[in-house]
């Protein structure tokens, strides 16, 4: 396949989701085709990413700044916090422009099979402002699957003793992951759709 | 989306063949999660490519050496030249193993449409081996297309003078940058059933 360094990347492109084997050589060969107009710009732009990216120590979102630009927006309400699965639901989120507020990102949900209990969670974060009473509400945007209602129960008990109001976006959308594939009609539907929970 | 840096990513990735607005943010998720263990070493490998890959002078094949692996490799019949479209579709008949002699990569077709002339096709250094009394059989792996019939009859024209057999691979099979869809054992099929043009 035209040596190593050809084969190792495409065996590198092909572990990126969504990519299988083919695809990733057929990514491989337009790459190659033009090494200094489209390789090296996405070595350029990836290299810059991996050295910017951070973790908000705040809502969990992946963004150059920590606070995050979301969480940072003084035209955001800080006091209402939609609770998502992964970074992937924010961004889903963000795209359709339908939550005013911030965000918290757990990285997962509670799951016997996988091991992740309630410490596994990046919950602290969210239970602080709570705490500090900067909420007045929690919209919880997790996976209509088991574990996602689980952790939407276990995160209301938690939530229970508190004066905020817990609401929950429509069900019979896929969550946890998976708001990406909904457009964004859609999303907005199921969040405007949100009830008490 | 969490920054220029990272929407910049997103943008150059979904510009890669086979990747979307959507899996090319769910690569750059992926990516961003573990910006040390996949991004960085991504980054690294195309920029090694980028430095590294030639087009070999001889059949246009991309390698990392000018002659290629495949012209330099003395246990393949240079006498035996199979001619192709695209680097891609070289690769998926090298993944078949079952062309034993080198190759010679068009780098298109003939096209009144897209303007490609004989000028704009890689044939010279094929036509220079076949002056040097170096060919014995020519293999057209084309495009089962109009502008695939159509190259696959000029060449034969400009080879009828010599000495060389020329054959086409069965027809029925999709060339022409498509061949990376077949499976290997129809591949072979194909060079197999191939007949005097
Ligand atoms: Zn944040
Ligand atoms: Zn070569």
């Amino acid at each position: 396949m035209g040596g190593t360094d050809i084969e190792r990347l495409i065996a590198l492109l092909a572990r990126l989701p969504g990519l299988g084997p083919r695809s990733a050589r057929r990514a491989a060969l337009a790459l190659l085709r033009q090494p200094q107009a489209r390789m090296l710009p996405l070595a350029q732009a990836m290299e810059q990413a991996a050295r910017s990216v951070r973790t908000c120590s705040s809502c969990g979102n992946l963004d150059t700044r920590d606070p995050c630009t979301i969480c940072t927006d003084p035209g955001r309400d800080a006091g209402m916090v939609c609770v998502v699965e992964t970074v992937g639901d924010l961004w889903a989120l963000e795209r359709a422009g339908v939550h005013r507020g911030v965000y918290q990102v757990l990285g997962g949900t509670l799951s016997a099979l996988s091991g992740m209990g309630p410490d596994d969670l990046n919950v602290a974060p969210l239970l602080a402002r709570i705490a500090q009473g900067g909420v007045h509400e929690v919209i919880l945007a997790l996976g209509a699957t088991v574990d996602g209602a689980t952790t939407a129960h276990w995160l209301q008990d938690r939530l229970a003793g508190s004066a905020v109001a817990v609401s929950r976006v429509g069900q019979g959308v896929p969550m946890g992951g998976a708001l990406d594939v909904l457009d964004d009609g859609t999303l907005a539907a199921a969040l405007m759709a949100r009830r008490p929970a």
